[in-house]
This record gives C-alpha cells, structure tokens and sequence, in this order.
C-alpha cells in the first residue's frame, strides 16, 4: 500500500498488523549487528596464509626490515602499491596499520605547523572551516569536531558531492581549508565521483591557499562486480592543474587483509610528502617494516591484490543483493523509503520519511538489531531530516542478514506509521 | 703518558706517534658504525620464533583479533605487561610498534587539548618549557624542538636528574609544563635513579598544576648482569603522595623482539589513561591486536620476557666489555677522558677533553667510524662544553667493535694533543 496521502483507517490498520510483526521479531530474541563496516569471519579467513607466509630471510632485503630504519615504507611495498595507486616511490608513505590515523595526523600536522613553509599553522587562526559532503563517514567527522574545525554540509549527488555548492563555498572563504571526499564506492552512498567531479576538484581555485582535499580512497578496489566503477586519479589531475599539492590521498588494506593488522598509505606531491616525511621523523622511527614485507610476499604482485578482492567481492555481493532485494519488496509500492544501489564499497544508504530515522534505529535495537546510531553519517551527529540509515551487511552471515534487514524493514515501516497517524 | 700540564715537546712526539696510527687506521678503510643503538643480527636471531608463532585460532579470543575493535589493548597483552611493569588493566595502553610515537602523541594532545579536562592547551599559552636532564635522548629534544617547547638543561648526576635544580625550577615557573627522563640505564650515561630520586620525582610541587613526568622507561629489563639495577615504581610512588596524575611511564619491546616491530605501551593514573583513551578513539580504531598477541604467545609469560632478556645480555655484555676495556687501556693514564660503566642499556656515555668532541667525530668518520653526532645528546643539539660522546656498541660484531673503539680512542687522542699543542 501507498502510506502517503493514504486515508487514516488503512494506516491504523497497518499499524496494528506491523506491531504484530514487530512483536514476531522481538520474540525471536535476535542479536544482529549491521552497524559498523566490519569484513565477515569468512573475510577474514582470506588472509590467513598471512600469518605464516615470513621466513626471517624474506627480511633481509633493503637493510634489516626486522630491525630500525626506513621512515617512509619499504621499497617492495612501495611499489606494489604505487602500481596499484598509480604514485611513484616519492609519491607514497607506507604507513602502519590505521590510515584513518595517518589522516588524523596530517590535519594535526596542519594544526601545529601549517601545510606548508611559512603558512600559518590552523591553530593559530580564528576560525577554521571544512567542507563535509553529507551523508559521509563519521570517523572524518569526528576529527574535525574534535579539533574545533567547523563543518559546513555540502550534498552528495549521483556523481559526487554537490561541486557547485563546493566551488563557490571555496572562493570567497579562506577561512574553508579543506574539504573530506569519500571518492569511490562512497560511505555510507556507495556513489563513485564521476570524472568530471575529480577534474573540478582538481580545478578548484579556493581563496585559501593552504586549501587541501582529504581523499579518503577507503574503497578503491571493493568491487562488488567484476567490473568496478573507474575513477580518475585525483593527484594526476591535480598535476594537470598545477594543484598538486592540494590531493592527500590516503587508502589501506584494512579491508583487503584483516583489518587493524593491514598497512595504510598516503599520496600526494612531492613536496607534501617530503613535509610529511620531515614531520614523521620527529614522531616515530618507522612503522612495522616486517607486516609491509607480510603483505608484499602474501600478494606477491598487484594481480594477487586484485584476485584477493574478487573473493571478497564473491562474500559481499550476496549480501548486498539481499538487502536491496528485501528493501524493494518492502518499499517498492509504499514509496517512503529510498536507498542506493552501490557496485562496491561496504554500505548502502537508506533514506526513510523525514524524522523516523531514530525512531527506526531505536526500534530495531529493541528487537536485538544493532544498527548505525541515526546521524552518525552527518556532522556533530546532526542529520537536518532525521532521516539518513547506514546499513553494514558485512559482518553478519547471509541467514543473519536476511532476518536483520525484514526486522529493518518492518521497524522503518511501523516509523512512518506512527509518525503518519499522529 | 698524562697529557695535562705535560711538557709540549713529549706532547708533539706524542701527535706524530697518534697521527700515524690513525693513518694506519684509514689504509684499513673499515667501515663501522656506533652511532645508534640498534640491536645486531644475532639479537634479532632471537625472536625469530615470533614469525611463525600464531595461528589463526590464536586470534579468536576476545573477540576475533583479525576484526575491527579493542582501542587500548588486548587483554592477554595488558595482563602480561601489565605484572612486568606492575600497573593494572586500566592503567596500561598497549599500542602500535613505538613509544616514540606514543610520547609524541602525548605530547601533541598536551599542545592541542591540555593534559586534562579544562587545562589550557599549551598551544595557547605563550611560553612552555621542559627541563632535559643532559646528557640526553636526542630524539625527546627534537619533540620539544619541533612544538617550540624550549629546553632547560638540568645535569645528570650518579642518582639521576639533579633534583635540587629540578625541584627549584618546577616550584616557582608555570610554564615549566615537564620533564624528560630515562630513569633505568639511562640514554647515554647508563644512570639509573635512585629510590631517593624516584620519591622525589613523586613528590615534586610544580606551580604548574598541569606539570608531567615523561618517564621513558625504554630500558626497563634490558640488563647486561644477572643482578639488574632496581628502579621504584614512579606510578606507586606518586600514588602515595596523591599525585599520580603526574607520571606518564612508557616502554616498548623494540629492544626486546624486533625494533619497528613490536608493541610499546603507555603507563598512568586511571584518569590519564581514560584521557588518553578518549582522544586516541578519534585517531584510530584501534592498534595492531595481532602484534600484541604474536607478542603474548612468543613469550607466555613475564618469565619468557626474562629468559628472552637473559640472551640479549650475553650478547651485549661483552660488547660493554670489550668497550670499558678498551677506554681503560687508553686513558687510565693520561686522564683526559671519563666514561660510564653502565650495568645496562644501550650506551656507554664518554666525556672527553672540553672541545675536543666534534673533531673527535670528526676524525673517526674519516677513518670509517660513525660514531652519534655530538652535540646529539643535548638540545638543540648543544653540547655547552663539546666534551660528550655517545658510543653504542650493539650493532657491530664484537670483532668490528674492537677495532671501532680502537680508532675512537686514537680519535679522541690525537683530538686532545691537537687542541693542547695549539
């Protein structure tokens, strides 16, 4: 049934016959979390010949890698995954196990030194702004609020964020350094920014010179399908431009190996790299050399890589299908409901009737489905409709997924009820 | 020969008979390094167990180690370090592969946020200061260097620090925000504190109420005798004088198993850790789990730490040995030089002739000896009296490090009858 502009006595009937089945739900005592992108038990399985793939002797290349020395990644790894990036060795940092770390400390680096000789470090100035494409990921979101940088939304579209919006936030407004991009398979949309999206990125002429974009290429290679969404890569634009220097690209294999034991990794110009590498001298002596040379011997090449993440893809995309299989079987005719169709990455998008999202999420806690806390996906935690749901369909099994996203379902639909019959 | 007060014509004969020593030196064209304390192959040898040591079902404990999760630690990691360094669960962060990176880090939060609920970040005050006992680590002064924290040398003394100077300056001066110190064998001298020093260290009154103790026990277990100095508990001490706030402990196993490769940890009162632990989840989800408890299965227990530590020992204490022995034969007589006989550690600490070290270096690099830069070993790299050399005699064998010292000693030598004949 249609629920908007739908007569009051069918609504109240619906209602009844969803608390029924929400009562099913809550009987069967479940416990289902699609709340966090975390790679399945089977997942992980994929990498488990990691764990015994080192022999000491694969150590002594480039020095010792068992022992201190090489502050910017080893040789091997650095161009295993400069091939795969596309970034030469002076290009790339291989770095340790977290880049949502490596991204935390370039913007502390901009902080307490600036981004460049001689410009003003953030801290010192009165206000500090980034441009956030909403709905984005929360972790990004974080690290600006915790900093005191002020977060101005911007809307993603089907092609990207709103570049519009974005190009002429950036003209007049020094006070706007940067601006956070989930480039490719985007979290929580799922979107790929489309070529012409990088090439305006790239051809951005913000008022602030010491401007950057964060580009948080998380999901570069999680194809669902054999073949994946292109994106242009941002730092050769960006060369074309004579903007180089404005591209931090950072990745890691979190969900390619397992995640926390992965190696994260940054490109950009030389010149940002060879800033960066001057300021990591001063904070570590390196990162874990022998866990760069596990990955590079467990790869081998960058056709290993790609093999690796067609099995995981194999995992995922089952479960995917089933979420969108189940959300139009539920929403299809009704129409309060929205999501996206995502060719990769680790989430796909709800958007419910504007101010059910945590009402939904509170719902389908109280039925043991854990989800996303609602506007975790906007800034200070603020979705302006109450209406954003990020689902994670992971880490659950496929029978796990499949009961979660009916309770999901019906949760969303008792929501809307309520609200429409207040 | 007494080189001091010595008839100039014995102290000319005495600098051609240097001088074609050290010429023979050269023809040998060695190429020998002592200027980081890095541990040699042979040592590295010793925890090559750890490559093979886990299986994947070794991860499914709290959870599964492979996943996402666990910010400050796994269990099994906090238990073991935990009875080692004698803290509780919830005074120990175990993280990445660098205490390096962990006091930067901590320092970095100080700058940015204040060391605790609405202190002052120091990044907004217009002067901090920090006291550096000298000699020093060159790597803690070049924290302070690069966030325009300005030094105050404060001399080591037999006990450690000299504590008179120390309490004098904290209790009248708020912008004296800390102190750096190695309070076991300590970088270079080998110094431990005494337990008047550590008792006094936990009774400081700074006028700082936001003051800190950076106590960087790198050296904790790495004896070079059965009987190993014994160093207080600084966290127990301060907790009895109520000011348990005051200290932050940090140690890796860098020097254990592998440098760049291991787990290091943070130590402190329960609000410190708690702190900590809240800024760390902006920065990272978490650190490497399946390092930790490769660590944890390698050694079992605090006794296979020890046992570990016991191999180490025998491998360097010759190599302190052959040192000692060495500066003994060449300067009981002649008096220009003193040194330390360190019971544990990475380093000997050699005092030469006042402005006689830089040549010193000097000479032994164009001779095919690295030796530490000098100056290194104080801010700014500094040394008022150009007198300071630091010898790390881990990495050659111990063949190459006879002859390594040998040339140091003609060096320091032919540097000191160069500057009395002039």
């Amino acid at each position: 049934m249609q629920y908007l502009n739908c007569d009051k006595e069918l609504l109240l009937k619906e209602y009844e016959t969803l608390k029924k089945e929400y009562k099913n739900f809550q009987d069967k005592k479940l416990s289902l979390d699609m709340s966090r992108g975390k790679p399945s038990a089977e997942q992980l399985k994929l990498s488990d010949g990691m764990l015994h793939v080192l022999e000491p002797e694969d150590c002594l290349v480039s020095g010792d890698l068992r022992n201190y020395g090489i502050l910017d990644g080893i040789p091997q790894a650095k161009a295993l995954f400069g091939e795969l990036m596309g970034a030469e060795s002076d290009e790339i940092l291989i770095c340790g196990n977290s880049s949502l770390n490596i991204m935390y400390d370039t913007m502390v680096r901009a902080m307490l030194f600036g981004t460049k000789e001689g410009s003003t470090p953030w801290c010192k100035l009165d206000k500090v702004r980034f441009i956030c494409p909403v709905p984005g990921y929360d972790r990004h979101f974080r690290i600006c609020e915790k900093l005191g940088i002020e977060m101005i939304n911007v809307d993603m579209t089907p092609t990207g964020p709103d570049m519009d919006a974005v190009e002429e936030l950036v003209k007049n407004d020094d006070s706007i350094k940067g601006i956070w991009c989930v480039p490719k398979y985007s979290n929580p949309d799922g979107i790929t920014c489309s070529d012409e999206t990088v090439r305006r990125f790239a051809s951005l002429s913000p008022k602030a010179e010491d401007f950057r974009i964060f580009w948080d290429n998380a999901y570069c290679i999680h194809h669902l399908y054999d073949e994946g969404d292109s994106l242009l890569n941002l730092l050769e634009e960006c060369k074309k431009t004579g903007k180089e220097d404005m591209a931090y690209i950072f990745t890691s294999t979190s969900k390619v190996t397992y995640p926390g034991s992965g190696v994260s990794l940054m490109i950009s110009s030389k010149a940002n790299i060879k800033r960066a590498k001057e300021h990591m001298s001063t904070q570590t002596i390196g990162h874990d050399k022998i866990n760069q040379m596990r990955h590079v011997k467990f790869f081998k090449d960058v056709d290993g890589i790609t093999s690796q993440m067609k099995k995981h893809a194999d995992i995922m995309r089952p479960k995917f299908e089933a979420v969108i299989e189940t959300l139009e079987k539920n929403f299809a005719e009704n129409k309060i409901v929205t999501w996206t169709k995502p060719r990769g990455g680790y989430f796909i998008s709800v958007n419910l009737l504007d101010n059910t999202a945590k009402r939904t999420v509170e719902l389908c806690a109280e039925a043991g489905v854990k989800l996303t806390e609602a506007g975790a996906t906007f800034p200070y935690g603020i979705d302006p409709r109450d209406r954003n749901i990020r689902i994670a369909p992971s880490y659950p099994t496929i029978e796990e997924l499949k009961d979660a996203i009916e309770v999901f379902c019906v949760c969303a639909r008792l929501a809307c009820v309520e609200t429409l019959i207040k």
